[in-house]
């Protein structure tokens, strides 16, 4: 591995780079969730990050290019949660409050929150298809973690499909309501749907 | 009142014009559904109808009239249910699966989804107050009808607030999954929802 000068005390060229490019991307998704992404510009961008359009074109190609960079790092930061969702050891509940509690997270990062702001944006092919793929991986964990916990009689039989669809869509929501002030903590967001989804609002003793 | 020839076997042109701007909002309405409001032009929308441009002007004065009076309409219909979860009569669960079944039949209607699909579309004044006007009452009628339940001791204790988004989440995902083809017939949804809020997932033998 290259040697860095001054032992590594200033950041290298391709960190720079990386940081950079990471700027980019969070202040593209952050612009696309407040004004949509039909709506914001390179201009725009460029001027949030006080550097040129021409310095931007340095780091992506175009906005599509942005939007899809933005998906795939939300995506991304998604894999530790889905490795930790797969320990058997742990009862399936635990295991869907770990995802929720992970997707809670993500949904509260401009990042994640850009997944599902701008989902309807068409993008052209082969990103299509990379980021349907990623969603489709997502959607299949929870599935599968439902879908296990029926067999294993510890969730009320019933279709995982849609149980799945009524839990991504509540906290997909969350980036609707809980605007960039993020006035709710998100953990506790988390923990009263995981407790809602789980337990459900019926007082168990007027079950 | 004005008799009609032909003792009104003929519509008469008051309807046919309330009929045509219907035509003209609900064209309106799935074409913003499926397209995103910023990707659909007049032209389009005259298009569909196999009308012309100038035509639709004698209904409808820009596009942004088309998508507040969407948005109305998709309101206004909800007020029936409103009156009936009004009714303190009936205990407040059976009132909350009302309210949320009309809900599940507004989510599959063009005119309803079109709330949800194009509701970041800013909107000048005074559109902009009376729809946010409508939208808020439809979500304290949810929240009071939740506080009501847990005064009342039949609902677990917990932030109404908090309670209203997840499930209105839940339901305003329905239009981004459950697209067109409506391959899910939407009463099966608000059935299997309604269980998931009230009961939970947890299998009561196991709680």
């Amino acid at each position: 591995m290259q040697q860095n000068g001054w032992n590594n005390t200033v950041t290298s060229r391709d960190e720079q780079r990386r940081q950079k490019r990471l700027a980019v991307l969070t202040t593209g998704a952050r612009l696309f969730n407040k004004h949509g992404f039909d709506r914001t510009t390179l201009d725009d961008i460029a001027g949030e990050l006080n550097v040129s359009k021409r310095t931007l074109y340095y780091y992506v190609k175009s906005k599509e290019e942005i939007l899809f960079q933005c998906n795939q790092l939300g995506i991304e930061f998604f894999s530790d949660i889905l490795v930790r969702c797969a320990d058997k050891k742990l009862p399936v509940l635990e295991r869907i409050g770990i995802f929720l509690r992970g997707y809670a997270d993500l949904m509260s990062d401009d990042l994640g929150a850009c997944l599902i702001l701008s989902r309807n944006i068409p993008m052209l092919e082969p990103n299509r298809s990379v980021l349907r793929e990623g969603q489709r991986s997502l959607d299949k964990v929870l599935r599968d973690l439902i879908a296990e916990g029926i067999d294993d009689g510890k969730i009320v039989p019933g279709d995982p499909k849609l149980t799945t669809a009524a839990i991504f869509g509540a906290f997909n929501w969350i980036p609707h309501w809980n605007t960039s002030e993020r006035q709710v903590p998100h953990r506790d967001i988390a923990e009263h749907y995981i407790q809602l989804f789980v337990d459900g609002l019926r007082r168990p003793e007027t079950r």
